[in-house]
């Protein structure tokens, strides 16, 4: 029985020494008998030739599964070493939607270069089909092999049917039920196939109640869907509920995955997609701009106490507590912004308002400024000297931890009205504007308390 | 064809309103056709007797599959109301994986009270088996429902045996084969099984390829493997590589979900899975623990500026820069850390040692350091008055940053080696050292170069 591989360095080593001296004989020996995703992690540690040499020795269809299985970047690279005519073999052996996934990362003439080598016709249309839609809608993340039947025949010609098609169609999950006009009217499932007697007509075992989306819907609505129903396929209709295509269960995998890195490398101020594998450079890149952004933001805290300078010459224990205030204001909106990020990401807002939410969020930003400002009016009542700096300290971190709190849960729902991505609003950016807020309150209130005692 | 169910005010406001009046019939007539998982969504909207009063109303196999649906705190709370012949009535009807999971909130107590009700003696085995299984493993994923034929039968056999099975296996995806001491030894697709000929043996039609994991491994490892190589279903077996049970790609969904939900909340400062519909103390709970920790920064930070008053009262200029070093170090040292986190998470990293990760993280830091502390050093030349300032603040951008993502990228993989789950490191832990340490390489330089310049 095989088991899952493990990818040691001794085993890289082994390779990259066969690689070296050309034996091609001891590298198929070696990769043989990997799934082609243990082969798109190898790839990950040789060098782009290396890769090539394994490459052109692995058979057609599983040379053509790697490079599903390869990262975006990786991908693009790898496949501007390899001539058209390779390219389009191997798409020859893959999923529409795979296909169109790698086609689609091409310039256009590349594309129409690549597709006029691929032989398979019905492929080629398929392929130039599904580049049409979105990339992050439901047609762009469906497969257009599926399986269909008629609703008027029975069991036994189905079966045939099915034996027909089931060359093209990898897994089967549901068979598609659709009129004369190929309007979706439901499914089978495999099961009640099998188990059913072959003189059956179809429509006593469809099951009508199937959930489909449309071409359009975009993909984080069609992961919240299958995610939901606990759907392993989704078929897709156009506008007329004719049937186009299905969503396997893995695209939608992949999805869920890249929303959820997405969202964690934005509250992280991460901007663009990156691993910790990429270059220094693409690094740098990815992160700078939020950099920038906090910045931006010090050199506007610097201002503000430019104002305030005669006080914090007169009290330079006025200055001890600013770290404090503004990290506490960065923490308590990055709290606050990323719970309705989530709420807003999962579709579980509930009917609550903008206005009981941001009550609620009230409630708990007391509770927590009620606690937090009497811990340190009690460290300060006995450690510092000064009553006006205790009074001051505990009054502006309450202040900025409601401010924070109410910023942070309003921002989010408001870029969302807006139509904007609210993930963009955790992080550095609301971080940056409650250090400023809590900044400015503080040395309001240092000045007002420190005039009157 | 049904649509996907869109949950509106004016739904809820007319089932309230049948509710309240006890209109049984209209009650049933708007919740009958809906999926289980949208009459969950239902009972958030409703108080909990409103709930029950549906509930009851529900057939037996719906009202069980929306338990399974619903929030685990919400279903605690639930479940609390009803009597135990009730709940191991609606225990019966779910798969066991579900069962266990649901049995498992209970005390052990409650746990055996329910158990003693339930009718199906093989069901009750069932979940007292899974019991035992770590939640967080491959065993507590499991469900004991599966199909199993023996390598030894042909196909005519095997469909009639699965015809008996068929009733208690909700998905069948794939058929597993076993020998006569229940060993795995392989997989029949039920694509191949449906199309093939039944006088074949089982032998010419398995796949022997099959990926199986042990009861032990844990649920993220799960979780990967499902992902990487694209299964829906996955065998589990025990140590002598017989069957126990098998993991579907629905619970593992859930797991990806979670997973990268506690993260997002981590990094954000939140300590429990809560959602922005938890009550006010709840979200208070989640989030406060984290704020001591910025508040004890915080009163550090004062101490380390006691140390500097009279630098500060001689030039209060020099406190204007703080807020600016304390964000920048905190931003960097959570963007190094997260990459870490992730790649930790998808096992991402490479073969590149903490050293090399070290050094490159270095690259980075120089780089962007480099960038903005010249960014900085123009600005202050033109407009500050004091050259020992902007020495000062160029210096200890420099300085914090290289330090901060050192710090960040260090601190994951050291809690990783110690079997700590590195994703704590991100957040405010990291921001509050950072902090404090910013804020003294900045007091440090300041007092060196004012007394220099």
């Amino acid at each position: 029985m095989a088991m899952q591989f493990e990818l040691t360095k001794e085993y890289i080593d082994q390779l990259r020494d066969h690689i070296e001296k050309s034996n091609e004989v001891e590298v198929f020996q070696l990769v043989k008998d990997l799934h082609p995703a243990d082969i798109a992690e190898i790839y990950d540690e040789l060098d782009i030739d290396e890769a090539r040499f394994v490459h052109v020795i692995l058979d057609n269809e599983v040379a053509a599964e790697v490079l599903v299985e390869l990262e975006e970047d990786d991908r693009e690279r790898f496949l501007k070493i390899l001539p058209s005519e390779d390219i389009a073999r191997f798409i020859n052996n893959l999923d529409s939607d795979d296909a169109a996934d790698v086609i689609g990362e091409f310039s256009e003439e590349k594309q129409e270069e690549v597709l006029s080598h691929i032989n398979d016709l019905e492929q080629a249309g398929d392929i130039v089909d599904l580049l049409h839609y979105d990339e992050d809608s439901a047609g762009g993340l469906m497969a257009k092999e599926l399986m269909t039947v008629n609703e008027n025949w029975n069991i036994m010609t189905c079966i045939k049917e099915m034996r027909k098609q089931a060359e093209d169609v990898d897994e089967i999950y549901y068979v598609y039920v659709v009129d004369d006009n190929n309007v979706l009217k439901g499914t089978l499932s495999l099961k009640k196939l099998l188990l059913s007697a072959s003189s059956k007509k179809i429509a006593n075992i469809i099951n009508t109640d199937t959930i489909s989306v449309k071409a359009d819907t975009p993909s984080e609505e069609v992961a919240n869907i299958m995610d939901k129903y606990g759907l392993v396929a989704l078929p897709v209709v156009d506008a007329l509920n004719r049937l186009v295509g299905r969503i396997t269960i893995d695209d939608v995998v992949d999805v869920i995955r890249e929303e959820a890195e997405r969202d964690y490398q934005l509250v992280s101020g991460i901007t663009q997609d990156v691993e910790s594998t990429d270059s220094a450079w693409v690094l740098t890149r990815a992160r700078i701009p939020w950099l920038f952004i906090g910045l931006f933001g010090g050199i506007i805290a610097a201002l503000v106490m430019g104002v305030y300078e005669v006080d914090l010459g007169i009290n330079p224990k006025m200055a001890f507590f600013i770290p404090l205030i503004a990290a506490m204001g960065g923490n308590v909106g990055v709290q606050s912004s990323s719970i309705i990020v989530q709420a807003l990401a999962n579709n579980s807002m509930g009917f609550e308002g903008i206005g009981r939410k941001l009550l609620k969020e009230l409630g708990v930003a007391s509770i927590n400024g009620i606690i937090l400002s009497t811990v340190i009016f009690i460290y300060n009542y006995f450690f510092s000297d000064s009553f006006a700096l205790t009074l001051t300290v505990s009054a502006a971190l309450f202040s900025v931890i409601v401010f924070a709190s109410m910023f942070g849960t309003f921002i989010p729902m408001f870029l969302n009205k807006m139509k904007i991505d609210p993930a963009l609003a955790t992080g550095p950016f609301i971080t940056t504007v409650n250090d400023i807020m809590g900044l400015f309150l503080y040395l309001m209130l240092a000045r007002a308390f420190f005039s009157i005692f």
